[in-house]
């Protein structure tokens, strides 16, 4: 156990020697771009980048794979212009935990080498740069969960599973990004301090891939790799307007991470991809799955990705969508419900069968969802703080006491029969609503304030019974005049009335806005084909 | 908690209603039939069936469907002719727990209505006789996990998901067939004393599902359902000379059964089928994936029957196999090895491949699942005992001492970790053999007399790494003269010359000798062709 001022300094050497490897020349700002509230755009104001660069950054991951496999633009043209990009927004935002930009560098040559030698790529990612959020095992790098006590302790020597994959596809990995601590925050705040909303920087990237969102709403990465297990994927990607999904929880491969409730198997986590486009979550997908990791990754169930053999309801050629407005537990506020309204028009008027969902027992998920996340009562992140004497923080101390304690495996026997209880009332639900996919919000509002967001339930819910669901980008924003405040008089539950009292459109500036598109468990392929579908019409 | 003599009266009461369910004149048998060590004939030489009874009987599930469909007999008929031989089983086995064959008549007089009305068979299970182990969820009939204390307070309301399916499909069901307490002996005794195999009534039928593989054996269930965390289909299958296939464990559906471990998830048996011939086995897996049953079964992944599909290592005609001649802890006792040289024999003759492959490291996964079945102690089974009066068995006692004690949640999460760590080891091993499936011993020993069968590593090393497996009868049996002990100087463990020395093959007249069959995980399709494979060859 160390002493207070011990952890302070010894975060801040973490932090020194982070920056320490970022090249000086990619961190000079104007102050005009420093003192900005929204750096959305900052990596193209900031004269660090040539216009090729520019447009490298402009294209999507399969953009970006075609023009290299064309040899329009070579990897290492790529990864020097995301090494850029990704300086710019670590000094904009905080979002980054490790940088290796040499390493990745020369891993780009010779990519570049091998596409010139034999005329083919590696594989189906050749050149692509990607970013890991900070507990992807890859070999050499930083995994901290977000606990001081892990940086410079938990380096693994081999890539996991899934990073071993994305390596073999020719991928290219130049940084690591930024979690909360215990990973268990919708924000994304640790000893390195918070990580910001590039379209407000007052406001959070969300979280616990909030590193990631950052990042990739900024154009510094093409690809993402994120983990969700109550929202991380979903909430993080919705509030920065970038493209999240988050798999069935066994469909991609989790062994060889770093976690900080390993074993725990009663709500697990899923792997899924962050980026630019929907084309390009799919991409992930196609990509992973084709390497069969469930012949070595015991986490992984052997499903190929299919997605052309899907077929919708009716054999329509458009999915029926059940839209949920709220969960019954917090109203949605006013911007999310107007991107929401905005979305089902457009969606009737191109023809698509839009009917209305219920959402079913939303507080009983939650009650279910929050006492499986630490049936250690929280212990193993009290003993990951204590070991560098950095304090529990208010938000990881906030989910530790939603309803956990420590639990003798009996207890967890009781509420793993509840959970699936649960699950199986929730799939007659969801089957008798006779819909393929559904349309709801991916939180109670957009990003919040720092230190400010509050209930998981729009995502966790999915989470319980372990739905795939992606996010996309409407188009839309915060708009403090349509979104001006309204008065309700009656509310679902005092949460609800605390958090649209807290509700202040003024703060939330730019604030991006986005959907969620939630499918049947293991229909991975449908959400992600319904949410390409949706999108498109929503965003046209 | 009740007195000692209070649970004996009521194991008593419970074995006496059970015996007043079965009508009188299917129970008469000569004092030969009754006198005789080895009944597996005893159906045909009864008297009390006629002909065309034991003409049905001597189909395997698929024929008899074939036979109800082209009306060549009538589900009634066969419903008839198999509760009699079920009568006449539970007689000489005491393989049964509940009994309902007027229900079972009156569905089948139905089916057949249905069928002679529309032309059209019910579904593609149509008028088949299937028994249904102890613990499968039916509406209206007993569960009783080995105890007591559930005897007539676990009746379930409705159908479990697998027993719904196989009722939609067109099955009859009639009985309900015995577990030994606590469903965790490979031997079948419980408060209803013990269950026979009906080769040698001094030896175990195996267990858990030692009811079913009892009843299947003397030809008296045309297919049967059973579970399997340890070895509980395949031992007795095993062992009694039927197929039995114990698939990956969440390809079928466990929803709505009866569990004395539920919500214990590190660990989790498989449901799957008991019965005549290898292609009885497909149909099973076949039906019940059919129904899609992952879209309201919370235990179910989403993965369709695909028999089809698959391709043999080197695109070659027959699988590639490797032979497993012992697991490097207790040495098979000799009619075993003898029955694997037979086969390996007869498969090189017949040009299959068949190559080494090296056990690994079972004891170790011994110590991880054996850990793992009860990570509460016992607590609940002791309960469960205590709750009627009646005692912990001496088997139930040997399986909860080897390893477990109430553990906390975060206890049990290191030893998840530890499995999952054993699993990938153990699926690079698996990889690195270049085989598609292996052939190997289903346990250390053929039948063992009574209350004497130890070590479950040939079966339970499957269920820790997850790989399905099936079982198939060679033909064999044992042969005292040919199987005479030999000794040995070396031993691989204590366990290993305590059971060497308690071999005597003149205590295992006519017990049958199996093989088994594994594959990698998810692949049950591969296991189930290369067992149809291999079995056609050497039982020719």
């Amino acid at each position: 156990m160390n002493t207070n001022s011990d952890w302070v300094k010894r975060a801040f050497l973490f932090k020194k020697q982070l920056a320490a490897k970022i090249p000086a020349e990619w961190k000079k700002l104007t102050p005009d771009i420093e003192a900005s509230q929204n750096v959305i755009d900052a990596v193209a104001l900031s004269g660090i980048l040539s216009e090729t660069e520019l447009q490298i950054l402009r294209l999507d991951a399969m953009g970006l794979i075609d023009a290299i496999a064309l040899r329009k633009y070579t990897s290492f043209q790529a990864t020097n212009a995301y090494a850029k990009a990704a300086a710019i927004a670590q000094n904009l935002t905080n979002c980054l935990v490790d940088w290796f930009h040499e390493e990745a560098l020369e891993r780009a040559a010779w990519l570049d080498k091998q596409l010139e030698q034999t005329g083919t790529v590696v594989g189906p990612l050749h050149g692509l740069p990607i970013s890991l959020k900070d507990i992807c095992g890859i070999a050499g790098h930083e995994c901290t969960a977000g606990f001081l006590s892990f940086a410079g302790n938990k380096v693994p020597d081999a890539d996991g599973t899934l990073v071993a994959i994305l390596r073999d596809a020719g991928a290219v990995f130049i940084v690591k990004t930024a979690v909360p601590q215990a990973i268990m925050h919708l924000e994304t705040d640790c000893f390195l301090g918070p990580c910001t909303n590039p379209y407000n920087r007052t406001l959070t990237p969300g979280g616990s891939s909030g590193g990631e969102s950052a990042l990739i709403a900024m154009k510094a990465s093409a690809m993402g790799v994120g983990t969700d297990i109550g929202g991380s994927i979903r909430a993080p990607a919705a509030v920065t307007g970038i493209w999240g999904f988050k798999p069935t929880a066994s469909r991609t491969p989790k062994y060889g991470n770093v976690s900080t409730m390993s074993g725990q198997e009663a709500i697990v986590g899923a792997y899924g991809p962050m980026g630019q486009s929907a084309r390009d979550m799919n991409l992930f997908m196609k990509v992973v799955l084709a390497a069969e990791p469930w012949k070595i990754d015991p986490t992984q169930v052997a499903m190929p990705w299919r997605i052309e053999e899907l077929t919708w309801r009716g054999g329509a050629a458009t999915p029926t969508i059940g839209v949920m407005w709220d969960d019954g537990v917090v109203l949605p506020h006013l911007p999310i419900s107007r991107a929401l309204k905005y979305a089902v028009g457009k969606l009737r008027v191109a023809g698509f069968t839009v009917v209305e969902y219920k959402a079913y027992n939303a507080k009983e998920a939650w009650d279910i969802i929050s006492q499986l996340y630490f049936t250690d009562g929280g212990e193993r992140i009290k003993k990951y703080c204590a070991d560098s004497g950095e304090p529990v923080m208010e938000m990881t101390e906030w989910i530790v006491k939603q309803n956990s304690r420590p639990r003798s495996s009996l207890e967890v026997f009781d509420l793993v029969s509840q959970r699936d209880e649960y699950r199986a009332r929730y799939n007659k639900h969801f089957q008798a609503a006779g819909v393929d996919v559904v349309l709801c919000p991916a939180g109670y509002g957009p990003a919040q304030p720092l230190g400010t967001t509050k209930w998981w339930g729009y995502t966790s819910q999915w989470n319980l019974v372990d739905y795939p669901g992606g996010v996309f980008p409407t188009g839309l924003s915060v708009d403090p005049v349509m979104d001006s405040p309204v008065a309700r008089e009656a509310f679902y539950s005092d949460l609800d009335r605390e958090l649209w009292s807290e509700y202040d459109p003024k703060r939330l500036v730019d604030a991006p806005l986005s959907l969620q598109v939630i499918g049947a468990r293991w229909e991975d392929e449908k959400v992600l084909a319904a949410m390409t579908q949706i999108s498109e019409v929503v965003r046209a």
